[in-house]
């Protein structure tokens, strides 16, 4: 089968690699329909975090269940599956409190399982997925979703889910004010996620015409397009002198950390789901003194991904609008491309 | 009159200072009944944090309003009231989401008022109070209250306040562990919050005696002296086998909030009311894995008073307990030297 590789700062390549089989009673195995690039996967694209040996890659993806492991009882062959970008048991005591990524028996897409077993990456043919009862979600009732409903679903794999958790993070409910740093697919799905759980007034910072104009679809009242106090200024100003009741921040500088605090009012919340590199730190005398509250960090999707499910098959929120591209799995090098120099919001891969 | 002033490190003298008079249509008078050292005093009593001049000290104090100004409507003469420690206008956006400390015309207890004019600290026999509607709160139905009552008073202007926004920000609740990092007065006052938000498994981490048995006397069902990672492994071994839901850190410095984290289980919840020095910055990779929130920083007491009175009054709550030594103001350099060297847990001074 082909699958993606990385081998080094911008060297991505689609190779011919073993099919996977069942390894252990609790596997699947899914052929994949659609998987795509992650921000998070541009951090090795561009060197920032160390590619010491060729790996697969990829951590979205939807398929259909080709074989399961004698121990799988709750999925059948056949089933219509969407995995969260984390693997998880579903049974363990951070499971159990829904902080999935977490799990103590976590295998890693691209990694390795609990076993020290290989397990393959998202972005390729198939993949062997350990702890399927516990990470896979089936899609009642759908059996070959059309390409509309293909994006919303992989959506839910990750960028949907991340930015429901920056929302939740946030405490956004009806009638909080919300401000959303960044303007990549996961703060795109964080303005969708405020949206749906009762904010009606949501800024968007963004100075791409395009993503401000899916930020509106979404759901966002105002765009901002300004930096650092400049923005902080102008956020105060839209909402008549206050600072923003929630800020979500959704890409993981400490530029954009130090903007969304800028943007906090005193006892406001910060949801956050940028992954941290380096470890910038967070300045605890701000926390203090504004009493912020902070919380977030990597999304569990697999615990919200049941509920903001029903909501996609109902058709009430449609988050795979962030794909405004569409590539053969052979045209991942250029997948990456794209996504690097933000030509492409998000694209996905069809094998 | 006398009052309280501190000159630099290991110096406190109580000196002849002129009575306090109206300067403002919202000010107040207060006759000061008792008042008290924070272990926030220690931090310039120790030298780590700079006195570049001799100031008046103390910002905890119960007392009588002798005097009102024209524009003060819902207190009068007579009223028996406490103040919280941090002075607050009640009007500004701060105020009114609840976060007096970040009030935006806030005076400073020892310092000065938004017009620049001296305010009079808390360890005095008499303090002007700026702002004083948006501040004091009047204890119904009492006008000369006993030494024991005085007490749990006294410990609403900061202490039990702060012990309930750390539990607060920890989200205690009917059903979540906790533990409270600190022993001090905050730590155990934070142990009697959490009892009385319905936590029925709560962890003490101290080493001494006398602070152990008040924190049992608090509600604390388990008292753990071990520290650092045999101090969390202790606390999973205690509660079966995971870390606490909710971790309190009542200390400020990086061995406290760094022995919370470790003590927090994923998903969890970390409320912090030490003030933190230097600026030891929260390690974002941390609460990032770990989907740890943190909430709290200095907390607004007026927001809790009226709540927390009530329980006083009716006695179902007894925070005084943690006055521990009750001395007369002349005898403040004492009651500070008690403090730092951990011979008393709280001093009352009475003028």
């Amino acid at each position: 089968m082909r699958a993606t590789l990385i081998h080094g700062p911008r060297d991505i390549r689609v190779e011919n690699c073993p099919e996977p089989t069942l390894l252990a009673d609790t596997d699947a195995i899914v052929r994949v329909t659609a998987s795509c690039v992650c921000g998070s996967d541009l951090w090795p694209y561009r060197g920032v975090s160390q590619t010491p040996r060729p790996r697969r890659i990829g951590h979205e993806f939807i398929g259909r269940i080709e074989a399961v492991g004698d121990g799988v009882s709750t999925l059948t062959v056949g089933d219509f599956v969407v995995a969260p970008w984390a693997n998880s048991c579903g049974a363990c005591p951070p499971c159990r409190h829904g902080v999935q990524v977490a799990c103590e028996h976590r295998a890693h897409w691209g990694g390795v399982d609990e076993h020290g077993l290989p397990v393959d990456g998202g972005q390729g043919e198939m993949v062997r997925v350990p702890n399927a009862e516990g990470t896979l979600v089936a899609v009642p009732g759908v059996t070959e979703p059309d390409q509309a409903l293909s994006k919303s679903l992989l959506a839910l794999s990750d960028v949907m889910g991340t930015g429901h958790h920056a929302a939740l993070g946030a405490r956004v409910e009806p009638g909080r004010s919300v401000v959303v740093v960044g303007d990549g697919a996961v703060g795109l799905c964080g303005v969708l996620a405020s949206k749906r759980l009762g904010a009606t007034r949501i800024i968007a910072m963004s100075r791409h015409s395009d993503r401000a104009a899916l930020a509106r679809a979404f759901g966002a009242t105002d765009i901002v397009a300004e930096r650092g106090a400049e923005a902080a200024a102008k956020v105060r100003e839209l909402l008549g002198g206050v600072l923003a009741d929630s800020v979500l921040e959704c890409v993981g500088t400490a530029e954009s950390m130090d903007q969304a605090l800028r943007c906090t009012r005193p006892g406001g919340a910060l949801g956050f789901v940028g992954v941290p590199h380096g470890d910038d730190p967070l300045p605890m005398s701000v926390l203090f003194s504004k009493n912020i509250s902070v919380a977030g960090g990597a999304a569990s999707t697999r615990a919200y991904l049941p509920e903001l499910l029903v909501d996609v098959l109902e058709g009430s929120i449609n988050p795979g609008l962030v794909f405004d591209s569409v590539m053969d799995l052979e045209q991942a090098p250029e997948a990456y491309r794209a996504m690097d120099e933000r030509r492409a919001i998000k694209v996905m891969l069809i094998p």
